[in-house]
């Protein structure tokens, strides 16, 4: 690997915290993909991209032969428990600053001040803004009062980014209009007569030109999740409307994950002056392939607008595999570049610094 | 090649069977890629990457040096007559079983039992869902008494497992609800005053769910075909709806080809417990390029919702092709990833016959 | 590079003129990808694959070392003026003959005789489908008589072609029918009442169907480009119908760019016998990476439908690195395959000229 990017200084700008407790096999399998459970009709999730990841990388982190059986793996995981195994992970990953999504299953999870003070990392928060609307109303407010009541949890927050979950809501195919006061309070009337999750178009779209009116950089989780989501809802292009309407702003918007998405979104961050991409979750979730993707990845977008994140949830491994997996696949991307004589190691370290924290720095402020 | 992987048994879940008489070489062209025709705007569609791999692989089995002229190919394919040609050919590929829909010009191919007898393989009956309808609608049937006819045109079957062409005849962006009795038979009705082929959501609809009621895995057409589809409409992403109302059945899904839609179809097989995809078709049709595709299919599917199939039709070449570009590719993507120590070769066996014949005959319950 | 292909001779069927000025680094970098602005939010374009080409490839035909600093690289330019600039790239570039879509900015530009005039080589003009309507309507005619006049102008042009970009003004799911002639008059009457430029579905169809009544290929604007496009209105299957409706004119027609999209676009180059498809734009746009996609953009087209092009516009730099980066990834296409034993070199030659110039000379009929 080259040296330059072996050390380069990190900041995820989109992850999640890790598990407090322990897991069992069924439970450390189906944090491992997408799947919601382990399919009868299927094998085991270690049969898989990722899976293969987790036994080459993992066990020597906990002091076991590379490719170690998942019974051993696992057995010993379990016999170091959920802390010193976090610690492991999270120190072999050595991310330098964090920005964490502490809004999905928050009771499982380390929030991101316990999170960064495992290693002595810097953190930092991103507001869920679905779920700061769901405590909105949680809180009780009436329709009326919601778009205030959201404003004063907004202003209240020290967030640096929101993050917007409307591809598993709504889908990405938002219209490109400020919501009027009318319109919110409609679709909150709308809300709390149904109950239930945030899931309107129109408050997924208020709640996004609120933050972006903080100036705070707007994620979108695009592209492949859960099941939960209806991937063909979930390509960037859907977003076309809205990020031409919001590109006067000034104000970051950040393209996650993206796959199989991530040409489209490489495109719409090259010629909107705002958008940023990355290519979370699907750096580890493609296992040792993860350099053919970064490269597509990298095909049109300026690398001034590539960030890196690692979109780890829960298991600390993913941290360590989103961290190694994206460190080799720049290297190779840079190397093979170096080798053909197509980039010179001066524009490869610079190259590297902007992709591995300057992006996300200069994006968010964080300086 | 990897021994484990040139020695392979191979179960393959999706042909159709071998043209009983001899072609000329206009009628092997139009059976060499999806083109009706070749056009005159163009040149000979052996200029194509199916082409190539016809003169570098075929002519050996024929007696021939490789990369023979066509003309010099054709004309000694033509000399031995199609039965010799056919068994050359069915010999090399050297398939053990076969999974066969024989609902496409059965009257020019030999059925399954009769292809299986060619090289001593097994062979199994897919049952094309379409065709069957059609079939119950040519014998003469009420509106009213259409589904049950149906119902006991599925129950005569001895099908392991039935086809839906619903990708081109009325897209793929099929409802997820079982339609009631009183839908199918107006539709129906609308059938039977419109005379022609089956081409009704309803109906396509409907014959997917009794096929699952019985069992029977279900195989979609998805991705590319010849011009009869609309490859806009063959996005298997269309049937994410559907998949997901019919998880909880525990009958398998399988999406055939996929092409250029495979990364889509490996996400909905990671996370929904049914779904198996493959890259049939696609992995002759792209020639010596289909270690790049089949690297790309594997990214995220499970490996255990991974299937061989060939799609080959009419010519016995196809055969031979689809399952020496197969094994060629899946050594190409067990090899590289052994050397680069990211796989062990315990793990790469197990791999290849989960995809050889193991996920195969477990989801048809073959055994 | 195989010496056939870097001799390889090349008809650039679709391509812009040069600038007939000077421009500074803001103009230098707002031509060179499809951002309309530098950002400040991200970091210099030279900062992306396509400015990593520039520096790699033109310092040298400028007489500087291979890398050097876009300011060093600029200053030598603007020492040099447009004019010996142009005639350096252009003289690189080498392309025999250029087809020219001259209506976009033709005021900044040099016209195709002129352009060929540089280095001698052969030009031919393709009409632009909505500039010509809008100097219909310019000149001044009824709704009526829009139709009519629409043909006269282009009884009198002399082009080889005809380009639409119905893509950016309306999308590409144009309906299949010809348009009725009181249908035009009255999409003819509802532009003249609203005024500005051609954006109307009915309008654009309308051109098309009168280009391939004379027997004019149609180019279309296909996938990427600037921001004013709503990419997910550009996929090529969109097409599918009229694609399909027009297929019996045995007029060709043309997808140009394609990216993301260029699978898609094989595949209508296969199934339709007059689709005709390219890679330019991406070819340079992906810079060092043009080899990986040539490569997919190669899967399942036939060879006899594949069309070289730059789509350089503006910058003479954008013909040197579209014909060189298409060299050097036709070459390695080439050479791979004959290095695997998949293709011999005398079909490799064939390939390389029917791709390079055939193909086009036999489409446009340039003989």
């Amino acid at each position: 690997m080259l040296p330059f990017v072996a050390d380069l200084r990190l900041v995820d700008h989109h992850c999640h915290g890790v598990l407090r407790a322990d897991v069992d096999r069924t439970g450390f399998e189906e944090l491992l993909t997408e799947a919601d459970h382990v399919s009868p009709l299927g094998t085991s999730l270690f049969d898989s991209s990722i899976g293969l990841a987790v036994r080459r990388w993992c066990p020597p982190v906990l002091d076991l032969e590379p490719h170690a059986s998942a019974e051993d793996y696992l057995y010993r995981r379990r016999s170091l428990g959920a802390a010193e195994v976090n610690r492991a992970f999270l120190m072999a990953a050595g991310v330098g600053t964090y920005l964490v999504d502490g809004g999905l299953s928050p009771e499982l999870l380390l929030p991101h001040a316990e999170l960064a003070a495992v290693t002595g990392a810097e953190s930092f928060e991103v507001v869920r803004l679905e779920l700061l609307a769901e405590r909105v109303v949680a809180a009780g407010c009436t329709a009326a009062g919601f778009a205030d009541a959201v404003r004063t949890a907004l202003d209240a927050s020290d967030a640096v980014g929101a993050k917007s979950i409307a591809a598993y809501r709504v889908g990405l195919a938002l219209r490109p209009e400020r919501p009027s006061e009318p319109e919110v309070a409609a679709a909150a009337g709308r809300w709390l007569a149904r109950g239930g999750r945030c899931a309107d178009e129109v408050v997924s779209r208020f709640l996004v030109w609120e933050a972006l009116d903080r100036r705070l950089p707007v994620q979108f989780h695009v592209g492949y999740g859960d099941s939960d989501a209806d991937l063909h809802r979930c390509d960037p292009l859907l977003l076309t409307d809205l990020l031409r309407a919001t590109a006067g702003l000034g104000v970051p918007v950040m393209l996650l994950h993206n796959y199989p998405f991530h040409r489209n979104a490489g495109y719409l961050a090259q010629v909107y002056p705002h958008v940023f991409v990355d290519l979370g979750l699907a750096t580890h979730g493609v296992g040792h392939q993860a350099g053919r993707l970064l490269a597509e990845a990298l095909e049109v977008v300026p690398f001034g607008k590539f960030l890196f994140s690692t979109d780890a949830y829960g298991l600390p491994e993913l941290y360590h595999l989103g961290v190694l997996l994206f460190r080799r696949a720049l290297s190779d991307f840079l190397s093979a570049a170096m080798a053909s004589g197509d980039l010179v190691e001066a524009d490869a370290v610079r190259i590297a610094r902007l992709i591995g924290h300057e992006n996300a720095r200069r994006a968010y402020r964080l300086d």
